[in-house]
């Protein structure tokens, strides 16, 4: 079974962007914990990351067929992109939204997902390893 | 004359995605439509589809010297691309937005367009048969 | 089969009234153009006009019976009348909602029509030949 | 002791207009069934049905002298006539507002009635049998 | 020179209703005192009073061609009636709007007027004389 | 057949505690009179009063196998308790909401009811035989 | 009997700041003819103009023993001066608010006046002679 | 090392209440599935639910000398109990807060939660398994 | 003279709950302060902590017959707990609301009191010196 | 030690303006009882009145080098001065806000106060002697 | 050519005041460093500091006729201000708003400046060297 | 020392799109400007321009290394993309924007950026001079 694992814009510079909020591994050690788990989990796991809207949306349309469910941090796009959250509805896949900071203690703006509302379930506040739940959480759907 | 036909995030997957409210019938098929119209108006029609909001804004500056009117269904940007809106207020044209659904009578975000705004007019709720009617419209339009 | 067009509040000035907003056509000319256009869709077309909310609801009440379809311009009801949107729902008949003007880019009391969530279509900014999109458009789906 | 009892617009269609909502009873039905508890209060009921806001004043004015207290269901009114609100307190009649739905369950429009603040009371929810419980309400009242 | 004087809802009930808020004297005594002015001031003056909305704006159309100003008191319409004040500005006089008490120092609701927007000016809480006042205002603006 | 009636917070100083508003009577005398309108309905009813929001959930928890309906008076619970909301939906019996006062027109904050929304009727403004009134209306669906 | 007149910030420029709105007339032409008119009148009048906030609650406080009125024009103020409008209620005398033009169909901060709420009557968009209708209305009133 | 699980209002009902929403297995069955994991991760898991807030808070408190961690799913007091937010503050421990529902995708009132701004991290919309989630990534933080 | 003061939610903590912000005294020594202050002030102090909005409410109750004022810090219910308001309305008592730290410079939630409304004062800042100066200010009204 | 006492604006008329929200006491009454309680404290008191914010502002600037502490009543302007606000932070010295009325159960406008704020603490509602206890509370402050 | 630098309240304390937000420089200093570009620049600058908002609308008054530009700080008034908005748009000459700190990354009230608007442009967090540029700015309009 | 200049989108069209408001220079024109000025102040400058938000944030990443400082306008994303509001906060340079008009005196959708928030410092109404100011600004900021 397959999973796609989606990271939005500025995530490419974790570990060094902020580390006091989103902590001091880099994207590809995050890949790397994830793909460990997933292969504990007998999961395939594809991550990727893009900083554009449009190229977020093209990889969900992408996954539609490829994929047996996707976990998205769609980064700040959470705050606003409708776009997005179409795509996730029209994909039909389950999708697990992930934040690395718990976003409702943060700045108002980041209170509101409009991209949550169109996922099965939210993980946020738990770093790097939300992704790791979130794997799970989805095997877990996935098997049944 | 030319006319261009823009079409925004997540209708490639049109037929497929949540066809009670978009229909059944493929992005291909609407295009096809639009084609038949556009010939019996006389008119020479492009269509694009495209899911990032700087495709779309390139795009239509493209349209600027090559069209005589633009037809966008510019889906979820609609509702806060106000980098979209700008680009329709830029080029000059004559451009007509069409939604598939009734965009008033779904969720409170949906309900307002800030590319709509900088449109001529609005087409919304007729489905497919939108475009066409924008079509008309905009050779009414275009031979004064 | 019978449609009937409904024009709301302030329309009988067409013509007299900002006709930079609202053209130069008077109403009568418009009603004209509409049945043109309705014995060549095969169409039987009433046109009405009410300045009362009241007035409005009766009219529409009574195409219950007599009408398959519906075309409104309530004028500036559209932004607060729920009486006339209840009616709309409440007769089930398929109706479109047309304004003169695009409704989207004038003051902010008018970028919200209330009476428009009830409606099947919504057609704005076109001009009078709105109306006659609006009749293409339901000739289309009374067909059905 | 004379009540009037007053129906707002679309309450004519009652029976008929989305029965999931308003119940299968049609207005004379309820009509008839107020004027049998009526006789039973010993009170002389006058019912009356208008779409016209200004029709409902004038309904109140006329009540003015001539009856002892109104029951009044302004439908969609209640929710933005403060011209309906300022005729109840014009008239100084004890009026009880009736609504056959719980509007407070309903799309938020509905939820706040402008109308209400002017009554003495509100029966929300109990379909056609609030008319009647608004009835001996009032004839409470009316006794004191 | 001839000036129409509109009262709008539950103006009829004038000196009955609430007179603590707006005064003892009717709407006949007040007329009386808007002809008498109006005669010293050389004016034919025409006053009406409609409790329908509807009513309000075909008063205002047919006074287009026989008055050469409106003094216009829109009750509670004031508060919500964008088809009112749609008439006051198709019609192209100048309008002059009086309220008889200082609207605002009353409910929040009754702070914004709406057709306020439409007129050229406004009189507020000088009770009956607002309406003399407003006379000789329009007086003044008709004579240049 | 037994009904719930549920007193919320501060209603137990009923009588004493501004009786302008809530009227005379204490809450024995209100619930007597309840009682004396259940025997002769055939009902069985049980009157409580609690000041916690959770033993207002327990006691609508306990009400679930006992009760075939309850009547509720949230006090000031009404206009934030969406725990009681839920404790209303959650036990799937039929609720009415009664207010003493009528609550659209008193201060904004008791404008709006969290928990009515998730009752069948709300009854308010009529004072204690509001209480009467929804034990007759309940009455009248449980027998259905 | 003695009448104040206050204008406030920016007035002192009356002709010269940008006259299609305030008209062309200088301040001291307005005062003039106000003072013509309460010599007519039988008034004395005193005209004032101050720039500063603290300077208007001088001038009223002061008014408070000497004059029987007050005519306010409190520029800007008007739109978030509470302690001006403290200072009217304060002194007790009746005040009236004149606008040269119709504040409600200006910018949108400019269509709440907080002063107003604290004043008998407002006059708003008949430029100087609104000053010239509110002595005569203060006359009226004083006179009683 | 020991982890609190605190259910909140309603939650006793799972299972019973709305399983469309909160899934088919009793809290016993929740609580069952999370000590069967907390066994296997070495943990010491007590599970408590109240119904009243001041219970919750006393429960909090109760924790902070004997407990590593809190897993809290405060219910509908999520969105409006500060007094529930400050007590997580206070006892600073680790508190995960878990919603069985995905509560962006709901009424707008879910959308916002007050507690989770005080808790490290929320896991919402993944059923049951949510708490097993919690707990494992609690384990992590408290094994750091 | 008697006087009781309610401490409110997580106070019991206070010394250990964020101590920059609540100080480090515990309540028994603020208590001791209190009463220390009391008795030179001949007061009769009685000092209670509940975290229960409902145990506030009955403690309020109790008052009513038993002590001549009341001083309460509601805590974070003082944001939220309009059935704690009806109370201290209800009782009729003069009660003093007191919060330690400057509730008007922290979090916008913590900005508006609606306990704070219906008491006859507020003192908010001053720490635990706060009850000393509330207590005084409660002796002066009752020697009155 | 030095101690300043700032009136604001119509703080002048104290004792003549609606005594039955601000009491019959004059300002200079007021500054007595002030200066009497300082010398009982040790404290050298200084009381001054201005109406003009920018007075206030020079008067707080001129406390900076010789008062160890300030006393505000910043009447309305506690309502919008953000100005004052600065000045007061500005300053670096300990300010208690003090209001006669309690602000919170006046109109919505006075709830807020945006120059406490930057105060250290508020006193609100004990009338005068609201002065006497900020000022103990000061010299608390100060003290150590 | 001259130009008038306008310093608004507080800003006085330069240098002292909270000097981590507006830097360690004194007025004088900076008044110092624009005169000395201001040579450069071949212009006559004038620096003035006006606590009071009516001292600010003289000072732009007076500068009406002798200056030909104006760069102006109006410190927190720019957040409330309308009448020195007004006064800007009175005097007809270009005027630069500069505000030390990036006032879009403060406090929610200090990103809104409403005499931002009635200025040609803005300059914003620069520090003192804001209004060097501004200066440049304001030269290069002028030679236009 | 090396600086970028990102222009966002529709500046492209610069010099052709709406000139009346954003000036007649093409965008080749600007940069040429801005690259005369660079050289003057000894700065490297690279000039950038794209429509798509994903390449924003990607250059504003690759910038990260390669320059001290970056200048950009945002043009309309300034106004919703907080995912380029990251990217500045992300990469750590000193960020100024730019913008042509003065964004405070038009739309109010274009009154709030939110990428200024996490830029240093904004121009704003300057036209091109404003990227030359910035320029020096920031060539100013990194001698330090």
């Amino acid at each position: 079974m397959r999973v796609l694992v989606l990271h939005g814009p500025n995530l490419n510079l974790l570990g060094e962007r902020e580390p006091h909020i989103y902590g001091s591994q880099t994207l590809a050690e995050v890949n790397e914990q994830i793909s460990t788990e997933a292969r504990q989990l007998g999961l395939d796991v594809q991550c990727e990351q893009h900083n554009g809207e449009g190229q977020l949306i093209d990889a969900l349309h992408a996954a539609r067929k490829q994929y047996a469910g996707v976990i998205i941090n769609p980064g700040a796009y959470a705050h606003y992109s409708y776009a997005i959250a179409d795509a996730i509805t029209a994909i039909g896949l389950p999708v697990v939204e992930v934040h690395l900071s718990n976003i409702t203690s943060r700045e108002p703006f980041r209170r509101k997902s409009v991209t949550a509302s169109a996922c099965r379930a939210v993980v946020s506040g738990l770093g790097a390893s939300g992704y790791v739940l979130a794997l799970r959480a989805l095997a877990g759907t996935l098997e049944k």
